[in-house]
């Protein structure tokens, strides 16, 4: 029943469009999580910056190249809420490395977690004009590097300490005043599932060209002691990913879908059991509205 | 320094909205909370369900009213999600009982918290569309007792088991098809602080008549052990106060201020020291700009 027991791994055509996260596999090296995604017959990483720091951004693409795999992404840039002007000159000289990374690893997408409040300061409104400026300051470097920032709202249960974008809605809002091509947004289940205007806004982001990135983890309970940790394995928690990828897939949306889960359990387990119930359950769950046509309820598919 | 450091404490007129909700004391009895408030000048009780059924309704409506209190809301019905008819069948008679003792405790205002996803399902869409159709099955009986349905959107970190219903937009398009003197919304700074549409939701709520009431506390980190109880005292956490309540004086409301602060730290503390530091909190965060005259900004105030 599981994806690797029909054949060769790299043969099963249903894991096309998996990624794994770096993050998922967290005591995982670079060079492990490679090998670990190729024996799965998973072809894509989502790459976090320490994973590509143990070896060198040159090397670190080489390692994935050689393998044969993809960069779906790279996480992380961001964290631009800073009050103090050095501070800020310093988020912006990280996010500027960040960029030359991604652009070495051969991915156009920088997940971007643009920050909480920063010390002492409850200013939120102020926050988050502040990641307007800095995101305004950061496009054009993205752009001669062909890297879109691609920002992610966080589930609000961060806002304070981890990231003042916390609606696909406000993302998109962000975005509005940049070039699709430099802007884009990311869909993360765990962080909107529970958006009342999902729906809406998703579809929003097809019209608009920047859907730039889906990931999918399930949203656990009870809230882990550490709430960074709380996401879950897909069919473990609340999520209706049927739902949810429907509207996806309705945005024209048919790129890498990414999986990423900081859960302590899943770190503690065996890297190779977790990314084959990770194959498993992204064919059972994910893949079925991912593959099907779109809805054609739409006006333009109307023969009226 | 502290508000009942001023002379007999009944007498100190800037506690005159402040209310105290009997859950910030969850170990006081109705008994105690009511001589607990009048002790410090408080003028107001938020009641729970639990410490009116420990005397009985028309006694409990009798004991605060003799102690010189008013009765700010009465917390809480709800809990509407139910796919079965017979649950169904039971939380609304559940909701009916809870119109009933509202009324006769004198207050217009129930509280409702709508409910989470019953278990093992994942149809956020349709758990929505549930508590929808379960308000308008409400409403009449609401109406006829003279009271509102006041719907409280819960932080979505409690969307999976608590309230589907997570953000003050979605309250208001809930409210929309009912009378605003039947179906109504709280804004309770924990569960809306971090919604970047919020200064446009309130700005609503008056335009649509639909603000019932205003209850303080903080965000507090980490989230608690039971995320339930990550409530703070305000100043103690990341909310700003000032900016919130004077986007809620402009819209005119001017009722009771309730403090509702579910946390295991202060429920342990005693009782009459709790109310004399939110008694202080109230008069230094809280009243300021709830005392303000409106926002002078309006284009109704423009001499052009």
């Amino acid at each position: 029943m599981t994806a690797t027991a029909q054949g060769r791994p790299e043969t099963d055509t249903r894991l096309q469009r998996l990624s794994l996260n770096t993050a998922t596999t967290k005591y995982w090296t670079l060079q492990q999580a490679i090998n670990g995604a190729v024996r799965a017959g998973i072809p894509a990483l989502g790459v976090w910056r320490d994973r590509v720091a143990e070896v060198g951004t040159e090397r670190a693409a080489q390692l994935i190249r050689d393998a044969g795999l993809r960069v779906s992404s790279l996480c992380r840039g961001g964290f631009l809420t800073a009050v103090d002007p050095a501070e800020q000159r310093k988020a912006l000289a990280d996010n500027r490395a960040a960029i030359t990374e991604a652009a070495t690893l051969g991915t156009d997408s920088l997940i971007m977690v643009v920050g909480g409040l920063p010390d002492s300061d409850r200013d939120i409104v102020g926050a988050r004009q502040r990641v307007a400026d800095r995101i305004a300051d950061l496009v054009p470097y993205a752009s001669e590097h062909g890297v879109r920032l691609v920002l992610e709202p966080l589930h609000p249960m961060y806002c304070a300490d981890r990231a003042v974008l916390s609606t696909l809605g406000q993302a998109l809002e962000l975005a509005a005043p940049h070039p699709a091509e430099s802007v884009g947004v990311v869909v993360d289940t765990f962080h909107v599932w529970w958006d009342p205007a999902l729906a809406e806004q998703i579809a929003r982001t097809g019209r608009e060209n920047r859907l730039a990135a889906y990931q999918v983890c399930d949203w656990n309970l009870p809230i882990a002691a550490d709430a960074l940790l709380s996401r879950g394995m897909m069919g473990d928690g609340f999520i209706d990913f049927d739902t949810i990828g429907g509207w996806v897939r309705d945005t024209g949306y048919n790129g890498d879908i990414e999986v990423e889960i900081f859960n302590a359990d899943i770190w503690a387990a065996d890297g190779d059991e977790v990314l084959a119930t990770m194959a498993r359950r992204f064919v059972d769950l994910v893949l079925p509205t991912a593959q099907q046509p779109p809805n054609k309820n739409r006006s333009d598919d109307n023969p009226g």
